[in-house]
């Protein structure tokens, strides 16, 4: 039943299909939007519409941008010669905060999962692959995730790419900086040991 | 710096004004709003919108409510000699659902809390006190959350109802039902014991 009303109602109903967002994490926010200045609220509502109707994609990197090409793709100081490969425009932000990759970006959306019927038709497989073709790429840097889904899709992309005569490289996988070795897990303390490299 | 471009950055930051929402699940939701069909993402604002425009307070219980008198107060199966005095609407909910408490409620809109600049003027207890002199009530049931917050809230309503020769009451404080002693806090088990009562 429904103790507050339609309109509080149907907010929470919106909310709570936002992923992440329970029944009681969206009867408190709409309690919250509710409880808000007007211009608030319609700012935060704005901003949605914005952001649906204004999303772009950039005709090369695939990345989520306001103009096309993109700023990084746009950019004179990156090096043109090297393409990251990563599922989303998050973990393209996440590398871009290391200030160390120094390359373009390809944006998958996604990694294959046959579970949730996503293959690699509805991934950005075929635009990577024309890029290999017009750019002059030495070097692929596969950074899906470290996870079964974004290792299928990195043996898939290493595969078809690896016949074109282009570097195809993973990012390495091995204990993480700052963890304790007690808590990190077996498979990956054996990829830390196996992927040992000399001092 | 803002890797996703200026829409996207901003419903961002509107997101993560939202209470539990941090840097992380702000960019997340916004990710997924990006990405559902148009209307989807239309429905989310208009519902937002819509609850802002139509809140409306009940007269009688300041319940968040579409029609006035709300749902309760206007219904005559309820006994309109008890009133349950609650924090919030959502604490109005969660006693609905016990389908138990047959009165009506009054909801303060909050609790006293110095900290937060919320005095007694800041809820709704002048309203309560009027509705104690217009209606017909016997009963008072201080339902106010049992933190440090409520039990003040409760303190200070009972000392201005009390003279006015209405009964008083505290929902009771004890072991929840279905939790393991070993985990209750000293607090909680010292008014569960001194709470006790014949079997």
């Amino acid at each position: 039943m429904n103790y507050y009303g339609d309109h509080i109602g149907r907010l929470i109903e919106e909310l709570s299909r936002l992923p992440g967002i329970g029944g009681k994490s969206a009867s408190r926010l709409a309690f919250y939007i509710v409880g808000l200045p007007d211009n608030k609220a319609e700012s935060l509502a704005s901003a949605i519409l914005n952001a649906k109707r204004n999303v772009r994609y950039c005709s090369r990197c695939c990345a989520i941008t306001d103009d096309d090409p993109c700023a990084i793709c746009g950019s004179v100081k990156r090096d043109r010669a090297m393409i990251m490969v990563v599922e989303d425009s998050r973990d393209m932000a996440a590398y871009e905060r290391t200030h160390e990759f120094k390359g373009l970006y390809h944006i998958l959306h996604g990694a294959i999962s046959p579970m949730n019927g996503i293959g690699p038709n509805e991934l950005k497989i075929k635009e990577l692959l024309a890029r290999i073709e017009t750019e002059d790429i030495s070097e692929i840097i596969l950074a899906t995730n470290p996870n079964v889904e974004g290792e299928a899709t990195a043996m898939y992309i290493s595969r078809l790419i690896k016949p074109l005569g282009v570097l195809v490289t993973r990012i390495a996988h091995g204990v993480p900086v700052g963890g304790e070795l007690e808590y990190v897990d077996q498979v990956t303390l054996t990829r830390a040991y196996t992927g040992r490299r000399e001092m």
